[in-house]
Order: structure tokens, then C-alpha cells, then sequence
């Protein structure tokens, strides 16, 4: 059997172009190893219009409730190792299965980006992490550290503060650059200390890790003690399978699409963070989807 | 005193971009004559990502009430006549006042195109109407018309064809060019019928609707009594305050946005409906919408 389409990736952006591409008509398969993807590791999205407060794990249910309400969209949970052309075609291979389509949504969005200082990778999950909802729960009444200045390395900082003892917010830069609500917030915290102007050149520890090394010292010290690092220092588009097939990246391995989520190949669209939009938002991610599916859609009839 | 943005139009864009920009910390003035706008008319919406099926009332008033969570948002219904520069900021008149803002949002939206038949003006509410939500009911076992075949025309006769008794949709096409979900549910309808590559050249009565003429015989016959007729051929951009301003729009006159929704104006944004994108959604112009808050507070940064 062929698919009108597969959609690569199954998070905010794949499950509402899935929706909306079943919503056309089309025949629509959903491969993806996340399902909701990185919104479920929000804890609260208060930036979704429609939405005042929910859960990232709420929000994504709803979108994948909303994708299921068409009989003609499956998801499977399956991770895809590569997409080739066939023709006109595209053969999608994942780790389930070898599947054909007329067209992709590719939307596998971004994976966390690494820091690189030693001891990253050896006290990975032994105080190392990348995900403060997801393992900030571990370390109540703690001392942590955020490695970063963004808005997420600032939220990551407030949840922190709800569970942990004290937060150091470890930034190379000198001014912090998140949304000013989340700013404030953070400002008037009296559990987050801002570090700035400083890298972190070392993860140590023994078994687990017991604290960072400066590259500055703050107040007098080199050393910091710690018993975890979460590091946010942003993400890296998952581009490469993308890539691999022909579609065009720009310099920082964004997926380049027009403003109808056209890549430079034929029937293949791309949606959400993997793209090259500068507002790296869940909503600017579904409205892209929404437009890709409805692009594939004229492609789909423009064959016929 | 000066707003940071003021938005113009209260539909979805408007309000999903005052959300965003009140998040991001602006002073903001929302200024429009419908509040909700024109998904208000809209029955059920079941292709606005994370709700699966919702009225389009609940829909809008969801998207205020995200709106008004953020205190520095003033919604006024107030109707825009005037919008100029005044150095670098912009001047706002409305029928309530007159306004000064840094930024401006335009979502103005679009109105019904009129078919320009003699009648349509003469009988304009007495039987010539433009909503089938708001009218339909009017017209409980009647027999009506829809004059159109995009999909809002098959989605009006939809909704009709649940309250009156006899619905003909008079298209001068011979392709319906509706999603293909609502074409399926039209042709299995028995109380629609479709009359295919006709206009409807007069729409004649004496104090109210009587019928309509047509430029070709259906059935033998060059006249149709009707109760009623609904035109829904379409919409025309509300883009005319932008355009004396100095906004470039296209040759339909929709006002020309980049990917990040900024128009030709610096501090000018523009999003929803209004704008040149291919695919008017509700979800679309929202992530637009959200795209331009997030482009006027990056312009007020560099301002600072």
C-alpha cells in the first residue's frame, strides 16, 4: 500500500499536520519515537492561543486526540532511519517497518544540544541532564545548576526552584535572554543566583557529580559545588535524515522551507522546529504543519 | 500616553497576537468592531489544532479570555478609520478616540464579497444574506440558495440543509473545490442540490426574496424560487486603512507579510486573513499572528 503521505516525526507539528492532512483526505501514516515530542517536557504551556494554561502533556494528547479523530491517520511509534526517492515516490525506513508515500511532512524537530566539557558524557544521567521536568524531581532540596541564558534555560531555572534547595543559573553571557515575564520571575526568586560572564570547563565528580569547574572565579572560588547540572544551552535541528534525501539545510542545519512549508524537493514539506522560522514556537510549528498538509494536499491533486 | 502595539482587529490573529505581545511584556491595545471576528459565524470548528471540535464562539471567547490574562492587554470595540506615522511611532483613529503606539498589528480580517446582481443590494437582509449561521434559522423548512462552491459555500449549505427544508447551491464552476470531508457530506445529502455552471444573473421579489434568475436554463427553467439566498463567493481583504498608510498589498489587495509577518512598513506587522498567505486558517493567521508579536518586540528591543 502507498501512503498520500508520512509524517516524520510526531510531536506538535506532525501530529497537526497529520490531523489536518487526514482532515483533507489523505492517506496518512505517523512515524515518530516521541510521541507528543519535547512539548511533553514542558510543564506548563501558557503560550498555545486558545490555551491560557495547560500541560505540555495535555496539550500534546489533545493533539494527537485531535489527529485520531480521522480514521484514516495511524501513528506508530517508530523511530525512521532514512527517506529515499522511489520515482516519485518516497521509501520511508524505520526501525518497524519499510514504508512508500507520494509525499512527506518531515517534522522531527530538534534534540538537545551538548555542551562538550569533560564529564558531560561520564556522569550522563549521574547528575548530568537536559530535561529539568523530567529529572529535577531527583534532587529536592538540593543544589543545581542550569548551564545557560535563554528563556528555557530560565524556566528550567523556575521549575527548579520549585523543587530544589538553591539553583545556580551558570551564563557565558552578561545579559539573560528570556521572555520578561520568566525574567522577573527568576529576578526575584530568592533560591536562583545568576552567574554571569562564565563557562563551565569541567563536569567532576566521582561517582555521580559532585560539582563544575569555572573558567572564572565567582566569589573567590573556581569550583562550584553541585549536585547536578542541567544543561540548556539550546537544541540542534534533527535535520539529517532531511539532508541525506536532497533537502536543503542552511548553515545551522535548519530545514529551508518557503512560507507554504515547501522544501526544495518535490512533495516533500517540512514543519516546526527542525525548519528555519526564526520564532521557534508549538504554534508557529502547527500553523506551519497546517500549511504543509494543505500544500501536499494541491501537490496530491496537481498529479492527479 | 503611548502603546507599545497597538493591534487592529479583534478576530483570532488580533487576539492571539495581543496574548502573545502582553507575554512578552508590551502595553497593548486591541481595537476592533467584532470581537472574536468572523469565526464567531462560524458553526463548529474542528480544524483549530487541540480541539477536536469547538464552536466558533467558544473559540474566540477561549482566545480573549488568553488574551485578558495578561493585565497590560485593553481590548476597546472601537472601529478603525485612520492609521499614520507620526515620526517614528504611529497614529490610530477610531470612532472612540485616538491612539499613539510604537508597533502596529493589523488583523483586520476580510468581508463578504458581494456578487454585484441587481437585487443583492434591494433585498439585502430580506432574504439576501452572507451568513448562513446568523440567517439559517430564519428559514426553518424553506427553500434556499448558496451561491458558491468553495468550501465555505458547501460548509453554508451543510449547515443550511440541517435547518431548512430544500438547499440548492448555484455554482458557476463545474468543481466543487471544498475539502473533500464536507464534499463527501454534500453529495450523500438529500436535501442538497447542485446546479452546476450557472450564475445567477438577477435576484428578484417584491418586498422580500422571491427567487433568483439564471443565466442558463435548470430543468427547463431560467427561474428558481427561493426563500432565500445566501452568497458566499468569497471574501475581500480589509486591507485599506494598511494600504493608505503606505503598506504594500498584493493585486487582490491582501497587505504582503514576510515569514516573521512584518510588512514593508518598519513597525508595521500585519497577520491572519488580511495577509497574502495561500492557506486562510483560523490556525494559520494565529501562528502568524504569534510570529509578528515576536517580530515587534525584537523592533522595540533594537528601538531601545
Amino acid at each position: 500500500m502507498i501512503y498520500d503521505i508520512i509524517v516524520v516525526g510526531s510531536g506538535c507539528a506532525g501530529l497537526a499536520g497529520a490531523m489536518y492532512s487526514g482532515r483533507l483526505g489523505m492517506k496518512v501514516l505517523v512515524l515518530g519515537e516521541m510521541r507528543g515530542g519535547t512539548i511533553t517536557l514542558t510543564h506548563i504551556v501558557e503560550n498555545y492561543p486558545g490555551f491560557a494554561s495547560i500541560t505540555g502533556m495535555e496539550l500534546a494528547q489533545k493533539l494527537e486526540d485531535h489527529a485520531r479523530a480521522y480514521p484514516n491517520v495511524e501513528i506508530k511509534d517508530e523511530k525512521v532511519a532514512k527517506i529515499a526517492r522511489k520515482g516519485a515516490d518516497y521509501i520511508v525506513e524505520s526501525d518497524g517497518g519499510k514504508y512508500e508515500a507520494k509525499a512527506i511532512l518531515y517534522a522531527t524537530g530538534t534534540e538537545w544540544k551538548k555542551l562538550g566539557a569533560p564529564g558531560e558524557k561520564e556522569f550522563a544521567s549521574k547528575g548530568v541532564h537536559y530535561c529539568a521536568l523530567c529529572d529535577g524531581s531527583f534532587y529536592k532540596g538540593k543544589t543545581v545548576g542550569v548551564i545557560g541564558g535563554s528563556d528555557s534555560a530560565v524556566k528550567d531555572a523556575l521549575l527548579l526552584a520549585g523543587l530544589v534547595g538553591k539553583v545556580y543559573v551558570i551564563y557565558r553571557g552578561d545579559k539573560i535572554r528570556a521572555e520578561p515575564i520568566n525574567y522577573a520571575s527568576v529576578m526575584k526568586n530568592p533560591k536562583i543566583e545568576v552567574i554571569y560572564n562564565t563557562n563551565v570547563s569541567e563536569i567532576y565528580g566521582e561517582k555521580k557529580v559532585a560539582g563544575v569547574a569555572l573558567d572564572k572565579p565567582y566569589k573567590g572560588e573556581k569550583k562550584l559545588a553541585l549536585d547536578a547540572v542541567f544543561v540548556a544551552i539550546g537544541h540542534v535541528p534533527l535535520s539529517g535524515i532531511a539532508k541525506e534525501a536532497g533537502v536543503e539545510t542552511d548553515s545551522k542545519g535548519h530545514v529551508k522551507i518557503s512560507r507554504n512549508s515547501e522544501t526544495n524537493l518535490p512533495g516533500f514539506f517540512a514543519a516546526g522546529d527542525v525548519t528555519d522560522t526564526r520564532f521557534k514556537q508549538a504554534i508557529v510549528g502547527v500553523g506551519e504543519a497546517v500549511s504543509a498538509a494543505y500544500s501536499a494536499y494541491l501537490y496530491l491533486e496537481g498529479k492527479k
